[in-house]
């Protein structure tokens, strides 16, 4: 994962453009991505499809002819789809067209102006506050023209009509955490379930934020809304600092329940946030109409950590280390859904296990405890609980009872309900 | 209101009596009472209109003449209903009839005995231990006759025939936190009321405690359990220490959720109650059978601060400013009530706010903070909340949301549910 | 209650055998039970009754002639279904066949064994500590043999079909608090009730653990799952310290609601514990399809004191005074079952309690809180609480409910709700 994040960090993606592109024909590399173009100009819910935006070069020159300002160096120098500009202008005028951060005095900031006639440069404040009160040449080559918004789609099927959804974005230039971790565990994800017996249909969507996944819902709408039992928007996935988990609307979907109870009974450390601070697709997906069972399983979440749309959000914040704790969790959520079946005891009592070798038949002061899990298991395999419900109810990762499910039914003790 | 309290202090009132008609002919000058009779032996409920009282004069004189005891400074020197007495008594006997308070010397309390043949005086502490052992006179120069208990009621009609009840109470002599601070309050919230445009029916009263509104039940009980929505006992409304809420019987109805609500978004610091510590009209608006959705807030609860039903629950301890603060908190209530509508946003997925000029088109990293609020209740207007629950769920006081409906609706971005 | 106990106290008893027979003769001079047999080899739910056992004799006797572990001396010496043995064999083979508690080294542990082909002892480990590398006799002079399960039932009737049960086992041997003080205090409860007028019949049973609770259950299950709404299992109820309770599977029935009742409004200092720590007959009673209201309140729990299952849960663990407070304890909760009744009162607004003498009429600043408790059953005695939801929410034990119902009831203010 973190190879392939290196190879796409340079890419200056945007909403629409090349860098998109790219970055997704890099992606079908290894998993075997559907690419869609979508016309500008298409209404998609109450937005419209904006007109496509590429860069050559951008920069701001000195009277010296030192470009002080290159995209070429750092694609976070130019506001996203800013204007092309060709002129030299006073440090006065320039100084409404730059952003810096003053109390991150180092760092470069992200800044974007996707639906309005603008133009911008970013940089740290303190060259900022170097800069002489001289003229400079302002030089975006850029292009906005008619064309199409790109993302990528891939649906995978289960033995179930029933599907998994998993979006990330793929809209940021060179940003590590938020947002290149997610594309790239998501095509991991991907992978690994391509290797695998499905229960369920996997609908797995690589859109720009915002744009893409309301393009992406205007024309998959009803069918989502029929079809998708739980699903994660995945994005800021590979630091190394503790968990965070973003509910859905309510909070109280499959999604939820599977990601809470991965987290809880795995005793990791993790940050519970509340729909109100939510900030990414499930803005749209989680909506008054569409009501997808959508949540997020983070590492710190965006907004929350400091290089969060800067400069420092690179390939030192994450690692390899931090994207594989991610990919286990999702892994496990997933695993949690796949295998969330309810069943139900088949003896009335306790059966016996002793006598089909499940437990010591001598009972000590502390033999108890050694069974406690399987009996404690059986004691709410009541034909009720699902497995999730079990496992949060009795304290036990879902990890270790598989197990128990596996030996109680070689044993003819345990029947899976029917849908 | 500060001023009105003032000119109804020193009236002597009780349940009965022309204390309590001066006091209601006053109040009628600022609003448009009706003044309503009813018999003595009227049954009302499980109880019985008793005779009427009226005080001319009382007094205890001393061997030398003097009135050590005395009506006419203050009228809590008198028990309540005490019957006419005009006779010289010991000490000893005296002191039977006779009622201080150890722990707080230097006040009068208040005492009464609405329904048994008694008579009595209060005085301080301090007086009562200077008390000789000599012969003391002692008259009370009262009446209690066949005549009629008085309240006042004021229908002032809404759009719809569903009512919000106000009620209070107009039966305690020379006190003004409980009671002169509900009457007053109730006084200028139906002023305020009448001169603008209401959604609801209001049914405001003004009854002796207990009996009153048992009395008004016994008239009105059907039409009321048809009609209120939401009611409030105002009562105790008038000094400048933290509020106090005390639900309704199951604390689950608009009128205890509006009040909370207000309470909590505008983070006021106020002690909520069990309605076990109620003890004043709720307990017969809220008893079983009659149900009605009626709850208190109040300043100081009564009973809960140390001048209450003393002498010291005068003019000093209730001012213009807490009289203000209530009447804030109550008007807010009543606005929550007259506009809490289920809202449902039009659009599916996020409306594209920048077009419209809701929000900036730039986004940096502190953007998104700036239309939260617009955003958060766009999220729960799903046409399942109505707006304080919405106001609830985002942390919003209703106050910042009016401005955002007006917004959304000039947008056409929200419809409101029908009824 | 004491007294019973000593006498039941060094029989050595089993899950099969004459000790259980005998302790069942002796309960029976106190409440006339019915001694059921079962015989081995019946099918009992996934169980099948085991081979009866007996001992006369058993000891391990050094070189010496001496005796220096002797079941005569404690019945917990020997591994409960130890199968008959008479060897002599060295050091290092006995160590194989002894137990002892390392960490509580005075102590001699009870092991049991009942269904496999074993034999051991139980020893301190001081004196364990003390054997020496010679030739040991050893010698078991028991017997397994086709015979039959032993349980004690009673039925007592009661004005209803419907019942409430009492279960208590009676296999372990020389041991008070589990598990004699369990089957002591179930027969004094039994011989209370059959000296009373009964709301409800009560089913009461003596079985060995597990197996017998199994037994019971395989021949009376469909009876009682349609007749029992309540039940405990009672053990661990004689020692001095604090109380516990362990709830029925989702702790939400009757017998739940009863007991915590009145652990709660008598402010006892009890802990709470999980149906998860469970570990005795509502194992069986709890277990899905059976899904009997039981539910137990103990003194210290099983497993959770030092004394449990050694030598030193003896008859200076308990006490007649521990036995009595969970006697008292479970006739309250017995009480609650039977006075559970919804009442709702018959007027509507408040009652006018002074006209019938119910309060007193002067009313002073602290005269409501002398009716406070009658004013706030009636606030919720409105046709849809039962008397134990009143109690927890008015914070008043039943014991002071009893007096308010029976002065309303007089006045006729009350009427109890048809079932």
């Amino acid at each position: 994962m973190y190879e392939l994040m290196k190879r796409l960090f340079p890419i200056c993606r945007s909403i629409t453009g090349e860098g998109v592109r790219e970055t997704l024909r890099i992606l079908k590399e290894t998993i075997p991505l559907d690419i869609i173009e979508v016309p500008t100009g298409t209404k998609v819910l109450d937005w419209e499809i904006p007109q496509e935006w590429n860069v050559k070069d951008a920069y701001v020159m000195n009277e010296k002819g030192e470009r002080i300002i290159d995209f070429r160096e750092n694609n976070l120098h130019l506001v996203s789809y800013s204007r092309p500009v060709n002129k030299t202008v006073s440090l006065e005028y320039l100084q409404n067209h730059l952003f810096s951060l003053e109390d991150q005095p180092s760092v470069i900031p992200y800044v974007t102006s996707y639906y309005n006639d603008y133009w911008g440069f970013c940089m740290s404040h303190e060259q900022r506050e170097t800069l002489k009160d001289e003229e400079y040449k302002v030089v975006i080559d850029s292009e906005l023209k008619d064309g199409s918004l790109t993302y990528g789609e891939l649906v995978i099927p289960g033995r179930s009509r029933k599907e998994v959804f998993l979006s990330t974005y793929i809209c940021h230039p060179s940003m590590a955490n938020n947002e290149l971790s997610g594309p790239v565990l998501t095509t991991f994800l991907a992978k690994w379930l391509l290797g695998r017996k499905r229960r369920y249909t996997y609908r797995i969507v690589f859109v720009p934020e915002t744009i893409g996944s309301i393009t992406y819902l205007s024309k998959h709408m009803d069918e989502m809304k029929e079809k998708i039992i739980a699903g994660y928007n995945i994005t800021c996935t590979g630091d190394e600092r503790g968990y965070s988990f973003l509910p859905s609307r309510y909070g109280n979907t499959l999604a939820d329940k599977a990601a809470l109870n991965i987290l809880k009974t795995n005793q990791m450390d993790f940050v519970k946030y509340s729909f109100l601070e939510r900030g990414s697709d499930e803005r749209q997906y989680c909506s008054p109409g569409i009501d997808l069972p959508v949540a997020s399983i983070m590492r710190t979440k965006y907004g929350e950590y400091p290089e969060y749309h800067t400069s420092d959000d690179n390939l030192n914040l994450v690692t390899a280390h931090g994207l594989q704790g991610s990919y286990n969790i999702y892994q496990q959520c997933l695993q949690a859904i796949e295998q969330n079946e309810v069943y139900k005891v088949k003896c009335l009592g306790e059966p016996q296990l002793g006598k089909r070798g499940l437990r010591s038949t001598l009972s000590t002061k502390e033999s108890g405890k050694a069974v406690r899990d399987m009996m404690n298991f059986i004691a709410y395999a009541d034909g009720e609980n699902d497995l999730i419900d079990i496992s949060n109810r009795i304290h036990v990762p879902l990890e270790s009872l598989y197990p128990i499910i596996e030996k109680l039914t070689e044993n003819d003790l345990l029947i899976k309900m029917p849908h």
